[in-house]
């Protein structure tokens, strides 16, 4: 696998995390990549209603904040999210936000009939 | 004063709150308006080298995404922290996100020679 660029942790600072955080679909998908290390990011984003184009910006943004790392494995990418590095550059952070995130109605979690980002959103 | 509309606190959801939040200056702001209730809007922004109608917008983006309340107050607004809210609706989220910022090198702070409201933050 070849990993992609990623910041080193130290460099790692609080905005760019939270904005990285901060959109419905990429907090899903760090949700799922929590839930689900070393997965890829086409499997992450199943069900979720959201352009390849838009989906590809979402994980740059992510990455190039230091939230996950993604490698190129063949054909696809692998995504892990950095809870490791995001831990120790910020005690206290990640958790209290991924179990909030969870504890959300899902964004883009598929709804019977019709897979949809807004039906099951408050 | 007359205060402006805001969100409701059982309204709020977490990824826009960790929008508003994911921006130097927004932290900053935050970081400040914590640290001082009930001050204005210029006088928090002292010193920030921000455009006024971006920090209108930075305002605004508090203000719905609820993390801030803002009233009119004559000439000047008013802003609080909606902490309460926010540790309400959010438990745990609010305390390291301002514990972080407040130990991070603050955007904004002043180079030598120019005098700024932030001297005397890290």
């Amino acid at each position: 696998m070849r990993p992609l660029p990623e910041p080193a942790r130290e460099t790692l600072t609080l905005a760019p995390v939270l904005h990285a955080l901060g959109d419905p679909v990429r907090l899903e998908l760090v949700r799922r990549a929590w839930a689900d290390p070393g997965s890829t990011c086409s499997a992450l984003a199943d069900g979720l209603d959201v352009p390849m184009s838009t989906l590809s910006n979402h994980w740059r943004i992510m990455r190039e904040a230091g939230v996950i790392s993604m490698a190129v494995d063949g054909r696809h990418r692998r995504i892990r999210l950095r809870g490791d590095d995001l831990s120790r550059r910020f005690p206290g952070l990640l958790d209290p936000i991924l179990r909030l995130a969870e504890a959300e109605p899902q964004h883009g979690a598929p709804s019977p009939g019709r897979p949809s980002i807004s039906e099951n959103v408050r």
